[in-house]
């Protein structure tokens, strides 16, 4: 069984200084991250929406993003220089109004050089999720 | 709770005459079909093997091509000229040698013109999946 | 030779209304657009960096989405309810610092229901880009 | 300028050796190749199609395997354990009846660890891509 080598307050204060641009407004939420998968909200505001009320792509590119990174910092620990490489979206439906917006993470692969891993967005309590994510970190060398 | 619009049994005949290149060697066989998922299984043979013991991209991306399409049909009944529109891939790990391919489809959404699902690719009985996939079917007018 | 259904002109007052988050700050401006393909710029602003002076994806994906929907609009003509389906982005190398971001776009193909393009993304004047783009837009039936 | 590490007659070679399931048919030859991009042609069999007469999504991801692999040869020299880890694919139009089908790959970026290429498939003579395909190899380290 993998055990995280982040706590969930760990986490939160590494992400802060190391993200302040998506973590400072206190939007974005780490509800669960194991080491395997997390969960993360983003508060529903109005700047998430573009016009017609859906949530907007790089919001989801965004918040798909900081969930890759969340279950790749608590499965390897505190690693600043971690980039991602590729990221492929599919937009799947709309999200429901005003809701939050939560991202579930999980990885596919934790290699030495390369992570791998998969993200459902999801709005509100729907299971269906309105886009789905693919996405590639590079790990520097220890 | 969704219902299959086809058998297997019905999925196999459909297949070998649509997709005879795939289906007419009798190595891949579909175990399971639901409207929502699937599962497909290539039997281990030789020439799904690059150098150094690997399976092959290829076989592997041909075989995530036809698990989306199974379940597609699945999903909305024999539809000929349903085409892929875009294949992702990710190349995770080696597989096991000698083991047969499994390929564990399922629709994140089925739109009246798109189909979009992901695919694990599987070695023999590891839960580790050797590579990712997520395509998009286009769907003809009714 | 394609002739281009909208001047820059038409196409700055359109996306203002149709994308007032991504035009309304007047960072963002079209260089050239001609039914083929469009030069889009965003001058530089410390918004788009992240941590360690890179230019972060969010911004990345963002200009690359408004650029292929700009060379869409300017091959169909005024159409607002053009949809990205999909989005695969690779990042390549780190920008210059304090530099202007380029999107170079181009339509791969225009087809009644689906445009794919591909978008480059540069940092001021290095030929080398930063990132590569690809992306499907679905048109709603006329 | 860059300068190919290895000459056409190297690489074919090379490829006959690491890859004899592509090359050792004699229906795949390179072109050109540069240390930047690379041409491919695969003269056209009946194999090649699918029913309905267009080239099968495998052969096309196949070739632009090759291709990507053929460049980044020609640009770092005989590595025999690149791995493709990502292919992303847009199948764009139908192939001319009975053509060849080209690859002209390029590199987007060739860093230590990770090379990045895409790659336009072309039917016979016509200027407008089949379909087109990123891709990433992870190069062993030296």
């Amino acid at each position: 069984m993998t055990i995280a080598k982040m706590s969930v307050a760990e986490l939160d204060a590494f992400l802060l200084k190391e993200f302040p641009q998506a973590f400072a407004s206190g939007d974005i939420s780490i509800e669960r991250a194991d080491g395997e998968s997390c969960l993360i909200r983003e508060r529903f505001h109005d700047r998430m929406l573009r016009p017609g009320g859906t949530v907007s792509g790089p919001t989801l590119m965004a918040l798909a993003d900081v969930a890759m990174y969340v279950v790749l910092l608590s499965a390897i620990g505190p690693v600043g220089l971690a980039v991602t490489t590729n990221l492929n979206i599919n937009f799947l439906r709309k999200g429901q109004p005003g809701q939050d917006v939560l991202a579930a993470a999980k990885l596919l692969k934790l290699g030495k050089r390369l992570a791998v891993g998969e993200v459902s967005l999801l709005s509100g309590t729907s299971p269906d999720p309105i886009a789905h994510v693919t996405a590639t970190y590079s790990i520097p060398n220890a």
